[in-house]
């Protein structure tokens, strides 16, 4: 990170302009609603459900919510994660000038030499896909200090430039034009589907969104996105921003560091929830920590994602990754937060955009993940 | 069938009928595409995927093919069927007059009993999902001799009117909505969508369809949609419509009926395809005996929609249920339709329109699927 000077502020302004940048090279992927999925989430949990949590003995929450689900797993590569990618590129050609153009131009018709560094423990799937689309794989341990060494290493023997998967204000604005995407289509669906599971307001309309919750892994969708909702909207409305993680072996680091006021810089959680690993990144950490910002971060249990994977593949007929089916999860077990929604939004319930980050799994590994649970 | 005297002719302008009457109750699927499997389909087959057949030692096809996907996985249910079950429904009340309709409207009030025969090896969670909608299940074997005697005994001790699945001209009318929105979606996409994988005409501009295949297993959706392409379009143009079946234990009952002449009447296949187990019905076989409407039916292998139902979940990040990955397989494997494809569409290659026709499995199920396959 020694280009600094050129750093953009993270601003609703600046994710705009990096959604021009990168609109030509992505997907502007369909937001899909679910009646059976509204409907689960707007019953109350069952006493058993709230046993062993501070919850036990009280009444469960009945929140009303209806979702609106941005699906990131039918985005190219199957996730979000072009967003950062081709904005960071696109800007690093910017700001090197015409050199870089120039360099571009030539790379873009040879196709441009890029070394991907991989921990050695990703899934064969995914290290497969990186090569198909000619990535040169270089692997490393799988602590951030481990790659970090690998990465600086690669950078002295090729002269790469670094483009990072998080910790990058280029990255985490791409990442942010998820959460625009989400806000137009929202406004669009409402106001041309009768009949839709919608919020009304006091004219009768439809509503807009009430809040999002993305995953949150390293930080840069999750920071990128309440980065993009940080001012309320014209008609004076906050819509607010919640993170989710999973919290096997730790790997709720976003929760305990922003609780306790410091980062925690390493996670070793072998979560199914595999795109959640990585500790959250010292940027969106800074974001984070702004409560205007976000509203928090909540977390959900190996059994929880899974449930909620199975329900998304056999009610919406669309295929996630455990890594996408954290949010969903929070909104259906997590009871405190499900007791903000009743608290704050009554009978009238909220509008959730829930961001489904990716769809990079296999029948194989699908089949995996239920064989070793069915308990 | 004592009520031939009310039958409708089967023909596109019933089916646009048919369509006013069932939309307000069904979902407008979507239409997507994927270059993936744009690709595939465009690439000839190995030499050895044809040993064994017919071409074995040819120079494989290289048609070229831009697909069309109408998911009605996403449809209510998770399946097509609903577009004939309203059909009928509506149907009912409109021909029975007023009598009916006090009764219906008194029936949607109070929930219309709906007696349900199922064969008893269906899938658990078909008979469960068909409960949890209010049917009374009555089960039966799974010929349809032995289904018909089920249903005549509920009929007299229920008084009970029969929606047939499939041998009924509401039934048929129903199912060939889903080609009527696929034709006005596909010309609304082509027409929308830059940079769209899409033949183009003369005028440069994007062309609509050139071919629709469909599932085949009683026949509704298939004879449906041949009956709906029937006629070439305003501007000259023939939409020629294909049949795919499973090949498995003789499931290719209609490819083999249509051959001889005459219908197949009975089928013991425990094909994976299970939506497809059954006997073409007699509408259906007069129906695409007529060259002018169907230009014939292909079968594939279990092998061959395993894998399209992995390419599917995998590329798509869809949920599809075995029946409906079937015409896709045709596509992909069937070496004779790949030679009509590069015969007839040469270098422009074809639009092709298929229909993703259910998506009722879960993850146990594809996990057994995948499990006892690995060889």
């Amino acid at each position: 990170m020694t280009d600094k000077q050129h750093w953009l502020p993270i601003t609703q302004e600046n994710i705009q302009k990096a959604h021009s940048l990168v609109k030509p090279y992505i997907y502007e992927t369909p937001v899909l609603t679910c009646k059976t999925l509204n409907s689960l989430a707007s019953t109350p949990q069952t006493p058993d459900a709230l046993k062993g949590t501070p919850f036990e003995g009280q009444q469960p929450a009945r929140p009303k919510i209806n979702f609106f689900f941005k699906c990131e797993n039918f985005q190219r590569i199957g996730a979000f994660k072009v967003r950062g990618a081709f904005h960071s590129i696109l800007r690093v050609i910017q700001t090197k000038g015409n050199h870089a153009q120039a360099v571009a131009l030539a790379a873009s018709t040879l196709s441009i030499p890029a070394y991907i560094i991989m921990p050695s423990i990703s899934l064969p799937s995914k290290i497969e896909a990186t090569k198909g689309y000619g990535g040169k794989v270089i692997f490393s341990g799988s602590t951030s200090d481990e790659r970090e060494a690998v990465v600086r290493k690669a950078q002295e023997e090729t002269g790469a430039i670094l483009i990072h998967p998080y910790d990058h204000p280029d990255t985490v604005l791409g990442q942010g034009t998820a959460g625009l995407e989400l806000e137009a289509q929202v406004n669009k669906l409402v106001s041309e589907t009768p009949g839709l599971s919608v919020r009304l307001g006091k004219d009768g309309k439809g509503c807009g969104l009430d809040a999002v919750i993305t995953p949150l892994g390293g930080g840069g969708l999750n920071s990128g996105t309440a980065s993009f909702f940080a001012e309320p909207r014209e008609n004076g409305k906050k819509i607010y921003v919640f993170g989710a993680e999973p919290s096997f072996q730790g790997a709720d680091d976003a929760r305990r560091g922003l609780k306790a006021g410091e980062r925690i810089p390493a996670v070793k959680s072998l979560t199914i929830a595999d795109g959640l690993r990585t500790p959250m990144g010292e940027i969106a950490f800074s974001i984070l920590s702004d409560s205007s910002k976000s509203r928090g971060v909540f977390s959900v249990t190996e059994e929880q994602i899974k449930s909620v994977m199975k329900l998304v593949v056999e009610r919406m007929k669309i295929v996630i990754e455990p890594s996408a089916a954290v949010p969903l999860a929070v909104c259906l077990f997590d009871e405190e937060f499900r007791q903000i929604v009743e608290r704050e939004a009554g009978e009238d319930g909220w509008n959730v955009g829930v961001i489904f980050s990716g769809g990079n799994t296999t029948i194989e590994a699908m089949s995996q993940l239920f064989a070793t649970s069915s308990s």
